[in-house]
């Protein structure tokens, strides 16, 4: 079993970093504090008696040795960048925890035939460059590196250009490695675990996802002096559609979700009819048919809705991936560690898109889910207790060695 | 007669200072922009033999000498502060005509009973700061000083700490002069004058004005992993409200306006439900029970709808004022001196705010408009014609002379 307390202090060390306004963090992809944050890891890495390599787009794997020289490793891990207003845990308790289970190997003198790398995968979260899991997503193959070092910020700041600001562009070319099979711990991000009063989720498939992100175009001009029959107020393009959002999600319920999270107003000025709102839908179901169904009757009912006010609507994909169902027999061995650890546990849809669901292209793959207090995330106030954190880091440990071959 | 090609020139010397990105002008209150333009106004007053006052919140004040010591000035003027993405014309022309005018009268040796005063008022657009026409509201006694100088902008900044770093503070006690009589001449920033084919608009009342900051809370949480019955999605608040401000407004045809131009949502993230949206809606009549019935209403609707999706609603004022009714003598000499010039005028309500409202309070005070091609205002592509420029900067002249006793 792992120790619960270096683990924790560990989480609480690095929360230090890119510290947030109300007990979170903001530690947002290719900051300063981002930089710092990979900066810690590394040494405790170092310290761990682990070599770290840095492919060109900054994920960072830090290898353990294993016995046998021509064995491809095995990973877990995640990612250390947060929401602007994230939690101390999401992300960061999968690159801690297996940091954690690395240090429990050291103390135990555990060998394994497959080496064992540590991974910190760049900007999961994809709030400040969509879209989400870019670097993971460029790993497997989904993107080209080219066109994720030009993804730019709502400031024009290019992705590369902050990579290398931050000094954290590596020589390794990107999914060049062999991966043998990947773990992935993550707080679960949802409220199913703790009300089912389960210590471990085995997570089974995970969510597919689009983002549509919309531009919905009207004449800015004064509120005071346009009168109402002259107006194309691009603000009540945005009200209706985020209603048609809801009411397409509420349509397939349970199993679909969708919202408006992202709202940038132009020119946002207190007396002019707002001229041009930019804003992006998500829509997530684990089922193919749903999603692809809400996408369609958004697609086919948003453009008429503009239509009818007088205002323009424009669309485009900024983030997409099919609903992942994960390995098998890595899921056996989560499910089989849980069991054998003595931890309750039940199998689990991932509502969130992570790191795994691109790598389970690649190489065979797997999650373990931890609760998270009133399913809470992505929000500053995200919890878990001490007891869940070393369950789901037993957990990894056990099902990594068993499929590292001790 | 003025000179129109003078004054013209005037227009797009000051249009260089504080480009926009598509024409107009983005010269927003306190920034370096509006101090570059306070000097350029400044030089060009000294040159026209005027001495220039500054008081303690920024206002501008050029005195042309009368012949009698003891009479109040007559003031003319506006602002030269611009919306974020404004046009070259919005105040400027007021401003600039009134220099024009001086000008004018310098090159015919005319003198004048009262003096003259040409005014730049502080912050008009109230985009940056709220309210707007700030400045002339302590003018006039609707704010107090210290009440302006700790506004705050949207990154934090003091009014009165961006007005010292510009360097506009002045020592004059605000509010403190003597006015006999003020005229603003302004473009009419709504289509009626043109539609009607009349140079010049006789300004007999104004719009009253609501802004009300509404807040609305929800939880920010993860926009994959929430079931939707758990959400408490802020960014429905604002759709919602965004339909009741458009209804409201709607019932009361011809006669009202309404809508939400200023919206900020957090954190913004496009995998975060919206936690909390801030937003200003803005409601304008020029008929007192129009404008008290529609906040009513919405005061009266707004926290229940929020309360049906289970999100909090809070409101406060951030900006009012009743439908000003100008006065009758001065509004008599602009109709008058459109009549002798032979320009073709009708009576017109302003749909817009302006500082004039305000003194209207304290002096006997009338507006002039002149037209901009297709009602359009806050808007880069704003534009008039050097001859409606030149029509209403005849009719300031005008009604100036007849009220400064020549
Ligand atoms: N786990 C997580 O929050 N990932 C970000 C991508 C997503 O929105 O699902
Ligand atoms: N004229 C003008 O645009 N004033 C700003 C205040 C208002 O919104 O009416």
């Amino acid at each position: 079993r792992i120790n619960p307390d270096r683990l924790w202090d560990s989480l609480m060390e690095m929360a230090r970093i890119g510290p947030g306004v109300a007990g979170g963090n903001n530690r947002q992809t290719l900051t300063d504090e981002d930089g710092e944050g990979r900066h810690l890891f590394q040494r405790w890495c170092e310290a761990a008696g682990m070599n770290m390599g840095v492919d060109q787009i900054g994920n960072m794997f830090a290898t353990r040795a294993g016995t046998d020289p021509d064995a491809a490793p095995v990973y877990m891990g995640s990612h250390l960048d947060t929401q602007p207003t994230g939690g101390k845990y999401d992300g960061v308790l999968g690159v801690l925890g297996a940091l954690e289970a690395v240090r429990t190997m050291n103390d135990l003198g555990i060998k394994t035939k497959h080496p064992i790398v540590v991974v910190n995968w760049t900007n999961e979260e994809g709030t400040r460059f969509a879209p989400a899991m870019l670097a993971s997503g460029v790993f497997a193959g989904r993107h080209s590196l080219d066109w994720a070092l030009d993804r730019v910020d709502a400031k024009g700041k290019r992705f590369g250009d902050e990579l290398e600001r931050i000094g954290w562009k590596g020589s390794e070319e990107v999914g060049a490695r062999k991966i043998h099979a990947l773990f992935e711990l993550h707080i679960e991000q949802g409220p199913i675990l703790e009300a089912e009063g389960k210590d471990i989720g085995v997570v089974t498939h995970g969510q597919g996802l689009r983002w549509i992100e919309c531009t919905v175009t009207g004449k800015d001009s004064h509120t005071g002096s346009t009168p109402m029959p002259m107006r194309k107020n691009a603000g009540r393009g945005l009200a209706l559609l985020t209603e048609l959002v809801h009411e397409i999600a509420m349509k397939h319920q349970p199993g679909a979700v969708g919202a408006i999270g992202h709202i940038d107003v132009y020119p946002n000025s207190r007396n002019v009819i707002p001229g041009k709102v930019v804003f992006t839908v998500d829509f997530r179901s684990h089922l193919p048919e749903v999603l692809h169904g809400m996408v369609d009757e958004f697609n086919a009912r948003a453009p008429g809705i503009c239509e009818g006010i007088g205002v323009g609507f424009e669309s485009q994909i900024v983030g997409q991936f099919e609903p992942p169902a994960f390995d098998v027999d890595c899921v056996g061995r989560v499910r089989a560690a849980a069991e054998r650890l003595g931890y309750s546990h039940m199998d689990i849809i991932s509502g969130a898109g992570h790191d795994a669901c691109w790598i389970n292209d690649l190489a065979p793959t797997a999650m373990i889910m931890c609760p998270c207090v009133d399913g809470l995330s992505h929000n500053e106030a995200e919890e878990i207790s001490k007891d869940w954190a070393a369950a789901g880091t037993d957990v990894l440990l056990h099902a990594v060695l068993e499929t590292a071959e001790v």
